[in-house]
């Protein structure tokens, strides 16, 4: 899997994404085009070598609570952990002040890719790099250095603790209470110090045995003077409550009040332990101003939901590899019409090819958009004004984008991944299965596809008077334009009609300024939306491939051919209720159901 | 659970099929609309009380192979067998003569239903049955007497031993061989004697402790004069081959040469041992005359689809009736723009509402069309001439339907139920994710999905110049007029439209008769039709609640509502390329995946 996974990357990151004018800027000065592709390459060795074995292992040996009450984990789980850390590659994109290797974001997320589509389970990076992001933009330069630096060198990991039982999409109802730790607590060095009680639910990685501490940024309110919690979301505020305390030069001190009460038992992603936890009186310090917790927790969830579109995006990769492998080498039945004579192999069926083309339009495309939301991300951080600005834009309408459509759509290819092995393929002597289940958890978790919908239809496209539909539109419009030169104008065209669609379902949508109509249909809204925007990117792609004599030139064009074809006729059916302002779910007597 | 499905049943039997005017017929004599509803009260009673607490241990307690080389199973599944013995349903589709109740086919299937929704995993039932009915069918009298009674009393159970490693697919390639038994084995009572020599894979049900026997209904090929095992499916014959061999009236008698091999580790469906098994000189006796095996085996595998059908649709609804039950009851978050107060169970919110219209329009839609075959399966029984004719016709048609439409479909429908419960769906506390992982086994077996379009558009559409589609297209008129006269025009005419797509995408696929451009995209096609087909079902369940104060009367129409609205417009999306003639997938390059 990972030669063709490392081809592919290097020709979105250098041919695609311009890898290196990006690397002209200062921030990268250590790196080159080289020195990047053989980190990838040193990335994938390890991904083949200790995650792909370990991943297996991690689902049949579920984390579980061990004697002394803490997680016991195989030990493959440590090797790979050992490893990865000891590849100094935790923190890559950090700051070298920070430990990092100043790595830009795309080839940071390219890294992972490699990772994740080995040893999905295994990466419980995913948190820590966002954790210690969080606490590089909006905590203090000590509490970067207390908590963000050891996490960016690999030596400790970290956890988003947001959900509680009562408390999951409805971030509003979270009930954890935070209380100033007596006097002079407002002056302790590592931030203003409270008092965190509470019980979270979901959280993953927040107990384990890989590190000698864990972070955790943890949503809590302060209570009203009277005592009660208040209610909506504008209370919460952002705490840095770290399991064992620590010191003012960072030195370990006792344990914090922070208990582990259970495990959850999943129906995947088993690899890393998913608890409900308790503060008791847990000391924990407030990370920027009382009240800009949620705001400031969207870094981490922003970053978060790129991450798990780019997790989605390898593991449907995962399950591409695995079929086309299979296919190629599996014989069952000949061509129509042919009676004698050796079975050909599977790939030589149309209907096997059409699976495997969804799959590569799936994983590929999904890919492609995660690293491109990284080059985004690096504009954000190193692009002038102009660019920042853009950036910014995108991202807004972007990212819902990335979390919701390779968690349905790589979730559609690792189920196409079963189909192509067919009786084999049910069985749990592949590893596909395991990779369905692992992504079925991508449309829940940082927001179900419900939520992202709501956010992309209700404030995304709204945003400053429309601003997001406005750039994403030049971008789509720029591609058409190149394509037509390219000699690709119908589906220029074809992209452009469907952008259409889309934004005049957006008008219709919001004509009446009615939002419980206006989002009545979100969730076909972000499906349709979706599948432009990929289309854009197969679109892009092409044109790219067109005028390149890369070996992956050809793969692209398949892919957009595929998805143009196949899928994006799809629009005009999840845009048909849209359009129509059906209120039906709206509406709906509930004792109908 | 059980409460809501027994009412949909009884407006689909009663309402719908008219089982009354049914009942009339002499073979019926016996029952009546209440003893059918008493029958089904009962079959809900044992689902309750037996099978739902029995599935989830059927899944965490796989099958094994003990120390005695048999297969051990938990001990709720042998109460689960022995309760549904006793209750004397085995085989009551089935002759008085030959010990069932000649309950009709449609009632019967309403009964599995039941059981299936609440014990997927529990039910051998299932090829039981169909290997009995071809033994009926097929089968000499002495045959029918040793092999079919014993099974339709619910004594031992039958598999149909087709699949081997090198043949799934394509059944051309069984290369087990059947030798005549020496001389005289020509005249044995129970049919011609042969010894059956090969290895089958995948085999569900052949072995267990649950019976004294198990019934093997085998694929094998007599060898030419020279020994080689000739090519083709032609050459296929059926055989009768007990695990442990019978005398002339029935008796027990020794061990046959038939070997459990091993069991295979599924995804999903755990409860039903699935073997590989090998036939070492093992007795088998010759169902009907040689070179008609796939011919015979083809009475069991469309009974198979057609269960199959049934068991997507219930393991559907019960997707369904769980998360319904957990939105009415979970509370998170509150009306759009509403700040303060309680939070609102879960069903309040729009979103919400979608997801489970969407599961009920795909589980009752699909438990329609499964009944409705069923009553197509009576009328091919007992019908008058005209009836007969149609209903093999329809039947020809509608199988490939049924067996991919709720396959496809309840699996997404188990899909939404897991997204309902959020984080609570992605965990085993709860039973929505074993449903999907049985359900994903749906399209897999008994011809997969791919293997179903290709029969569909490559035999079914063009068998005696399209009749199937004349017949059918004969059903959906009768609705559509009987729609406009019940105010219901809109819908008829979105039905009629697509249909005449369905109908003109056939005719431009055939056009140049050319079977590998045809078929290029016979999986899209399948899609499409499906759609189609249950959109009918949706409009004519809608006639059938518009004159109708049954209190399923206005969840038919809402379903119906969903399906038009949301699902009925995706069928221009799979026939776009159809329509073209995509030769994308077929003309390919395989280097370029
Ligand atoms: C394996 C796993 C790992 C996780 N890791 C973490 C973690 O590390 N940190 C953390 O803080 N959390 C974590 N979570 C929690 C996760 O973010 C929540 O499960 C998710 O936000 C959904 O919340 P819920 O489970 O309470 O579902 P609910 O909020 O009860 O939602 C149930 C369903 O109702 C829908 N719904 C809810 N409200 C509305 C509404 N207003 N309008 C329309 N539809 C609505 C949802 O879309 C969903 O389909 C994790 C969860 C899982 C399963
Ligand atoms: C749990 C389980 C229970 C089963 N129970 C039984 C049983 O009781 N009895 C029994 O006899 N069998 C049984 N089967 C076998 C089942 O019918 C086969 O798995 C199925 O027919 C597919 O065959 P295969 O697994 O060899 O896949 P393959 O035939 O190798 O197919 C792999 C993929 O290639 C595609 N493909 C293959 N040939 C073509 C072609 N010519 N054109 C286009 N696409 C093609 C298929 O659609 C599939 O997607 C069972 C299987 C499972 C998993």
């Amino acid at each position: 899997m990972q030669r063709g996974l490392l081809r592919t990357l290097d020709f979105l990151l250098v041919e695609w994404l311009e890898l290196g004018s990006l690397l002209q800027r200062p921030r990268f000065a250590d790196h080159s085009v080289e020195t990047c592709g053989e980190l990838l390459a040193m990335a994938s060795q390890l991904a083949e070598e200790v995650f792909e074995p370990a991943n297996r292992v991690s689902d049949t040996e579920e984390p579980r609570i061990g004697p002394d009450g803490g997680v016991v984990l195989p030990a493959a789980t440590h090797r790979a952990w050992e490893a990865f850390r000891s590849a100094g590659i935790a923190g890559a994109g950090h700051d070298h002040a920070d430990g990092g290797l100043q790595l830009p974001r795309t080839v940071d997320m390219a890294v992972r890719a490699v990772l994740s589509a080995a040893g999905p389970n295994l990466v419980p990076m995913l948190l820590t790099e966002g954790n210690a992001a969080l606490l590089a933009e909006h905590g203090s330069p000590a509490q970067r250095r207390a908590f963000a630096v050891p996490q960016v060198e690999g030596r400790w990991t970290g956890t988003m603790a947001l959900s509680e039982s009562q408390a999951g999409s409805s971030l509003a109802d979270v009930a954890t209470r935070a209380v100033p730790d007596g006097t002079g607590s407002a002056d302790d060095p590592l931030g203003p110090r409270y008092r965190i009680t509470g019980d979270k639910m979901w959280i993953s990685g927040a107990e384990h045995p890989l590190t000698d501490n864990i972070v955790h940024l943890v949503l809590a309110k302060v209570p009203d003077d009277d005592g009660t919690v208040p209610t909506g979301t504008g209370a919460l505020s952002l705490f840095v409550v770290p399991k064992v305390r620590v010191g003012p030069d960072g030195e370990l001190g006792e344990r914090n009040g922070v208990h582990l009460v259970g495990l959850n038992h999943k129906l995947g992603m088993r690899g890393i332990p998913n608890t409900a936890l308790s503060f008791d009186a847990a000391v924990g310090h407030l990370v920027g101003a009382p009240g800009q917790g949620l705001a400031q927790m969207f870094h981490m969830m922003n970053a978060a939901r790129a991450e798990i579109g780019l997790l989605a995006a390898a593991l449907g990769y995962a399950g591409f590899a695995v079929s086309l492998d299979y296919a190629r080498t599996r014989r069952q039945g000949r061509p129509r019409g042919v009676r004698d004579g050796e079975q050909v192999p599977l790939v030589a069926h149309t209907d096997v090819v059409r699976m495997l083309l969804a799959q590569k339009s799936y994983a590929e495309g999904a890919l492609a958009l995660a690293l491109y939301v990284g080059r985004l991300l690096d504009d954000q951080r190193t692009g002038d004004d102009g660019a920042r600005a853009r950036a910014a834009t995108l991202l807004e309408v972007l990212t819902p984008v990335l979390k919701s459509w390779p968690s349905e759509w790589c979730l559609e290819g690792n189920s196409l991944a079963i189909q192509v092995l067919g009786g084999a393929g049910y069985t749990r002597d592949f590893p596909v299965e395991q990779f369905w289940r692992d992504q079925r958890l991508n449309m829940i978790h940082e927001g179900t596809h419900g939520i992202q919908a709501m956010d992309l239809l209700g404030r995304k496209v709204r945003l400053r008077d429309g601003a997001c539909l406005r750039e994403l539109g030049a971008v789509l419009s720029a591609t058409a334009t190149r394509a037509r030169s390219a000699g690709l104008g119908e589906w220029a065209a074809d992209l452009e009609r469907s952008w259409g669609d889309v934004l005049s379902a957006t008008d219709a949508v919001w004509r009446d300024d009615d939002a419980s109509a206006a989002l009545a249909n979100a969730t076909p809204y972000l499906q349709a939306f979706g599948h432009v925007v990929l289309a854009w990117v197969h679109l892009d792609l092409a044109v790219a491939a067109a005028g390149s004599d890369h070996p992956e030139a050809g793969g692209r064009t398949a892919a957009a051919a595929y998805f143009f074809a196949y899928e994006l006729p799809r629009v005009a059916a999840w845009l048909a209720p849209v359009a129509a302002g059906e209120l039906l779910c709206r509406d709906l007597d509930p004792a109908l159901l």
